[in-house]
């Protein structure tokens, strides 16, 4: 997630071919929902490795962008491996499981604390997740064990408590005692405030008894990463007669240099999961890569052989033709179980958030060769470079 | 904007009156709304301060959240200083001037830049500012010369060139060096690529000659403070006598403590502008806070007494009365030449982007007396805790 992390030269996403009028006015579109959906869904799947198997939440509406950024988030948080939404339209237009508590206001708007419980546990007995901490958290605590034992007579069970400011770490571990004592099981600990990756880590370390994670601002905002820069480049112009031209973007920033080609990405798979995703270009009518052979652009020793028995998966399928969709809308519980069965084939390495190991992405030997011509090509022509 | 310097305890943006039931569902559209348009407007302003007078033009859309964080973003840009966006639909809708330059794939389609240039200038004669950078940048300004002379003969002139990569002073110190030589004057030279406050500063000191800033990424999402973390608060409650009882929240973290009461701010102005804004309980029927001092609730020793004679301004002022707007909406011109002014009046040291000097924000001394006694009751009191 973090800028020096992003793998180079990055796969591409997203294949377009059209009237290069067309393929034009779908840049900025395809740039703005895939940059922030990919975003946010790669910082769910982060939260969701470090939250070990746990509910994630996802709360992150009121520091969206307007209404369709926090839409577009809880969809793309679902498919990244949150397992709900506080945002009640999301989960309507979407299927996502909607979960919240009360907020605030509802225990300051009663005499006290104990008796906002009290009605709360009355209007709504099936679903008490009790917010603790308006007063003073361990208090807060008391009071909804409290209430926990009147639902228990009559016939309900305290859902939860929910720690949303302190020391989440000690508050969560002395809450389990309290709860324990007590007496009422599977009470959910539930616990927010400015929560990610690298906290939800740091409080399992210190052995917080934690089973259910809201995250709001820093999943919806991607917070230390806020932004994915993903562009979109032409790599290959067809020419009046019919030929592919490759074309290619030079930079003095070697970051910002394009591929060039049709380019489709090969993803291969070996015993312990994905072994390294293949750039290479799919000129019409070619079935399969020249080689098997993939060099890292930016350090030329740094090579590949895929041998010609590994299996391995084309990634970029198309999904419109001449401006109709070719398959039908999938349920959002598609992608995400792809989601969770790729994480799975990802080795660890590559997932752990301390200098993780970068996965191996690069291009096939030809369209290494291509692109390394076309380089010197048009660096040597420079002022009155040509490219064809 | 860092979250250090946030001030606390931070003025009311906001304050709504009415049925808790009415009022509670306003939480999360006003904080979604009033979080980031304030954000964006604020980071729209540093930039602003650090063009120095030059414009700014928003490239944001690709990098938003989704297409209404976009719009909200474009507007919330233009209210906080920038000059133009490259939002069409921004400036269908809401009368922002449209602003930006023909892209990479241009140049990319053609045979040569120099042609994609020849082409480009036929097409829009009025209207050519050249993405130069394409393949080496220095080429690029050549070939941007050379079709300003053939703009030239046809009675047009060369609008602007634009760098997007590489290091922006030294290319922005040659581009001015070679357009001088060439003759053509006033081109524009706007630069653009993840840009900020900082690095706009950076490139200042080191003599760039840059004259018209492209801001996207950073300025629409934060960057370096994806959120503005503003709440919404239950601070007072009317009983069924008529009268109103102050409300508060505790907290171990005292930047989430609440204040109490029916908040007005009240900004006083000096001869050398805004001398500080005092949060005050205006109670129905009162017309002005009960004394002129002002305390800081984390320092009780940092102390402000306003004098009777000084100038003031009620900031929070009614916009909606039974659901009813009660004055007419505005023009997108005047929150901008507000925003301006104000700006104008804050002491520079408040400005500047190194340690700034703190606004001075506290609360008026019986509202700090009020929220003091509350602190205490619901503090002793604890688990029996009762507010009134």
């Amino acid at each position: 997630m973090e800028e020096g992390r992003i793998v180079f030269p990055s796969a591409p996403l997203v294949r377009v071919r059209g009237p290069i009028i067309a393929a034009q006015l779908l840049e900025t579109p395809l740039l703005n929902i895939i940059n922030f959906e990919t975003l946010i869904a790669t910082k769910a799947a982060r939260i969701a490795i470090a939250a070990r198997g746990k509910p994630i939440l996802e709360f992150g509406l009121r520091r969206a962008q307007g209404i369709d950024g926090a839409l577009a988030a809880s969809r793309a948080a679902y498919i990244g491996g949150c397992s709900a939404t506080s945002n009640v339209l999301a989960g309507k237009m979407f299927g996502i499981p909607v979960k919240g508590t009360h907020s605030h206001s509802w225990v300051m708007a009663f005499g006290s604390e104990l008796e906002s419980f009290e009605q709360f546990a009355k209007a709504s007995p099936g679903n008490c997740v009790f917010l603790v901490d308006t007063f003073h958290s361990l208090d807060g605590i008391v009071h909804a064990i409290a209430v926990g034992k009147t639902l228990k007579q009559a016939g309900h069970e305290l859902a939860g408590i929910r720690l949303d400011s302190g020391d989440l770490a000690y508050l969560s571990i002395e809450a389990r005692l309290m709860l324990d004592e007590a007496g009422p099981e599977n009470v959910a600990i539930l616990a927010s405030n400015e929560l990610d990756e690298n906290i939800i880590t740091s409080l399992h370390e210190q052995g917080a008894r934690i089973t259910t994670w809201g995250v709001g601002t820093r999943l919806i905002t991607g917070h230390d990463q806020a932004a994915m820069g993903c562009v979109y480049k032409l790599s290959a112009v067809r020419d009046p007669g019919g030929e592919w031209k490759p074309r290619m973007k030079l930079s003095e920033q070697v970051a910002k240099v394009s591929n060039p080609g049709i380019q489709q990405v090969r993803r291969f798979e070996g015993a312990s999961g994905f072994a390294g995703d293949m750039i290479w270009h799919e000129e019409p009518g070619s079935e399969a890569p020249p080689s098997g052979l993939m060099i890292d652009p930016l350090d030329l020793t740094r090579r590949r052989l895929f041998p010609q028995s590994q299996a391995w998966e084309d990634l970029l399928k198309p999904m419109f033709r001449k401006g109709e969709a070719i398959s039908a809308p999938e349920s959002l519980e598609a992608p995400r179980a792809r989601v969770a069965a790729d994480l799975d084939k990802l080795h660890a390495g590559i997932k752990r958030f301390v200098n993780p190991h970068v996965y191996p992405v690069g291009l096939e030997e030809s369209l290494f060769n291509l692109r390394s011509d076309l380089m010197i090509r048009l660096r040597n022509l420079r002022v009155n470079g040509q490219f064809d």
